[in-house]
């Protein structure tokens, strides 16, 4: 049977199940042998894909096993419990589970009648977490989405469809206004992206100056929409961040969402990463003002640990994705229609898509609201036990968030970006552990930790402090060096390529 | 520990994995035996989703085995061998394990330096897929996407982009010309969406008429250029569609690819399912002028049988992605810098994304170029059975193409879009097959089966022939009696509302 080609015997896939399930298990069981970072050869990579041939294909077993062997080799890993990065889950069990149930019986999602269930369970998760975040019930709306960049671009386009009905026929130049938006400085640059695809181009976003605290400076909000009004152009719409990329602050939601109602604008809050906080009793205060929004952003594939991709949009007015997504064809099923139902393929970006909630699903009926407040409670305590630490070992907090992530700069020297960044790559070359640097108002460099991972524990926040504090030692000790051979130089005007030019290091 | 509320113990697991693989394993074996399609009721539904709690979590076993099993019946079984469907395949086993390997390791694909083996996999793919569309070694680029309709959307960005480069700092307000583009009747409605997100609106979208063999009309594509240039619009953009959705019509590319030339016009091609047909040697014939086109979208979770989402866009262009999409940041990893590598998140619409790529390469590595070719060939095969058999019972194919969509209707009575609706509904709800309908020209309306899953065989077809024969049947039966009806409302005066109104089947 030709389907052999797709679809191995039964006894060989036990094997390949059995391949598969062995690699994810040694990898849960031993990551954190793993170094967190890879080294970084490409002309090794490009060896190693040449060992793998579309015109000759290999049997099933050996390229499972080699290429996991190798992707284990050659990634940053998420997973590890040093990793302190960016906001990449260790993915939950559960979720790992509802991917491979999702890629096995793979729904459609893109139309009601073709996978009912899933489009409904969806629709309970948009539900339950509009709730969450303060929406009424019965108004709010939503999809879910690649990730956040998905997200954040439909926010704009909801805020400027609401604003002007005619682009959805019109376009923008039938516009006569010339629409601007506002996000602040610390804001995530997917709205960038989004002004460009949208076709406002990234002249019209604004980028709103932060106070010493990292948020949105509100007088220079409303500074700013006046001067833009006074100029002819038309705000309609402001960004608040919930948790930004760079040092996990969150706007006063509560201020923005004033100036967003006195002038009339869509209030869109980025909560991708920080609105987990909703989940925990202690930590949602710091999201007061959310509920006013008229948009969220949350990405489950962040702090909910979920595998990628796990976006989710939510707003409060109910008819508005349909009115931009809306289309009709006539090969599209109809079975839908007539039922209070929605086909999800006029309700968002995208079209034909893989069931996304199924993974969330599956994790939250099994561990709870309940169970993911504790994991976010322990994530907030690990970030306090390591600002403590930091602080005890010589080092400065420098960004002030309730949110586990951490910015640190040395307490008694003055690093400028390079060291800072020199000081990094010692960490993840390291191989022990994985934290990266920030630069913080456009001008403050600092250190960045973040506890992305449900599985970071005190001893992990110690290998890190360790690693710190040696790099910081052997940094110490290369500036003496430096300024030794600087004088032995100075001294035989000479130079010495071997090693690395104090300006490398830049301002200690 | 904390972590156990997302991982659970090496033994917990090891009962899980069981479970979502016996869930699988039946689902391989005996998903012929299940109905194509279930029976749509909301409420039950809504009750069965009552049945998990977000505050009362359940056990993982019982969550997991629950949901499967309901999942697995209530949805339309895309990888039924006798899902005669939209363009929803029967995953490739690989292309599973691929997902369940990406979910595990979660590598993170937006910057290189992250996932630097991942990258560089997605790149081979791009520059393969590129090769065998016809585009140039070293000139070609591109990226892999949710699925089509964000490809498509990439598409018109760059030709928008490429034509009026400003568009990107001063958005479409800057642009003086009022930009129009070109895809026929039969083309995808991604495209209308696009227009909407891209800012252009609907109205710039001209929608060119098909020829009687349902074919872009190029003297009409022509003319109407000519007549946009005259009212003072700019043509910037044409479409080629290369399997219409609808019949799987492939347009006449070289000439679009000529009138586009002629005119300095950016030529895309969708080939999100027909472009398949370029892994046949003796299909590819049909794609001829593709390799002229400036832009591709192919969808690899259409006929290269992966779970959703895979969809590809491929460009002539190297730099006009990266033009588009790239922003800075301090808290991007940098590593890859200096390095001839390309960080996806500036290269595609997403940003934090899962490894696409995985399942497709894992697939293509063990099933090879010439495995896939024997699959196409084989459901190129099974449509030509198809056809032969409906002709020999009484049906009239109605679109001409080589690829395995067939759109028919009976040869000897004419039926309305209601009649054919009614059949196609007594089809699905049979539970043996899934068929739909489909109006070409915006007229002509017939039944369409598509060999979308590479299980599907002789007797699968069977199967849909003897469906087809007995609903026929029954609906010839009912006419009749409606007009036995009709007459005996008639002589009474008085209705019958027990049997379905005549008007409802129409003119049959």
């Amino acid at each position: 049977m030709t389907a052999d080609a797709l679809l191995p015997s039964r006894e060989e896939r036990a094997t390949l199940w059995a391949e598969a399930i062995g690699q994810a298990e040694s990898y849960f069981e031993g990551v954190e042998s793993l170094p967190v970072a890879p080294a970084l050869n490409q002309g090794e990579l490009h060896a190693l894909l040449d060992g793998f041939s579309f015109d000759n294909p290999g049997s099933r077993l050996d390229v499972l096993h080699r290429f996991t062997e190798e992707l284990k080799r050659h990634q940053v890993h998420t997973p590890h419990p040093c990793y302190f990065g960016l906001f990449n889950p260790a993915p939950a069990f559960m979720g790992i589970l509802g991917e491979s149930i999702a890629a096995t019986l793979n729904p459609q999602l893109a139309a009601w009648s073709h996978s009912p269930l899933a489009v409904e369970t969806e629709r309970r998760l948009i539900e339950a977490f509009a709730q969450k975040f303060g929406f009424s019930e019965g108004s709010a709306d939503g999809c879910l989405t690649s990730g956040g960049a998905e997200a954040n671009l439909t926010a704009l386009l909801c805020a400027l469809a609401e604003r002007w009905p005619g682009v959805l026929d019109s376009g923008l130049q039938g516009v006569s206004a010339r629409p601007v938006f506002y996000a602040s400085a610390e804001s995530h640059q997917s709205f960038l992206k989004a002004a460009r695809t949208a076709g406002l181009g990234r002249g019209a976003l604004r980028t709103v100056p932060v106070t010493d605290t990292l948020q949105m400076d509100c007088d220079a909000l409303r500074q700013m929409i006046e001067e833009d009004r006074r100029l002819g152009y038309e705000p309609f719409l402001i960004v608040g961040t919930a948790g930004t990329t760079g040092a996990g602050i969150v706007d006063s939601l509560t201020a923005i969402g004033d100036v967003a109602r006195a002038n009339g604008l869509w209030f869109h809050v980025d909560a991708a990463w920080g609105g987990a906080a909703v989940l925990v009793p202690e930590l949602r205060t710091a999201l007061e003002g959310i509920e006013k929004a008229d948009s969220i952003t949350f990405d489950p594939h962040k702090l909910l640990s979920m595998p990628m991709g796990a976006g989710m949009f939510l707003t409060r007015h109910r008819k508005i994705l349909n009115k931009i997504f809306s289309v009709s064809t006539a090969y599209m099923p109809k079975e839908g229609e007539g039922l209070a139902v929605v086909d999800p393929y006029i309700h968002s970006l995208q079209w034909s898509r893989r069931f996304i909630g199924l993974k969330l699903f599956l994790t939250l009926t099994t561990t709870g609201w309940s169970g993911y407040a504790e994991i976010l409670r322990h994530q907030s305590e690990m970030a306090d036990f390591l600002r403590e630490r930091l602080e005890k070992s010589g080092w400065s907090v420098v960004n002030r968030t309730r949110l586990p992530v951490v910015c640190f700069t040395p307490s008694d020297e003055e690093w400028d970006i390079a060291t800072h960044q020199c000081a990094a790559d010692a960490v993840v070359q390291s191989g022990s552990a994985w934290i990266s640097t920030i630069i913080l108002r456009g001008e403050k460099p600092a250190l960045r930790a973040c506890i992305t991972n449900y599985r970071t524990e005190r001893q992990h926040i110690d290998t890190l402090l360790a690693n710190l504090s040696k790099v910081r030692h052997d940094l110490s000790l290369r500036k003496r060096l430096d300024h030794k051979q600087l004088r032995a130089r100075v001294r035989h005007h000479t130079r010495v390529p071997e090693l690395p030019n104090a300006s490398e290091f830049g301002r200690w």
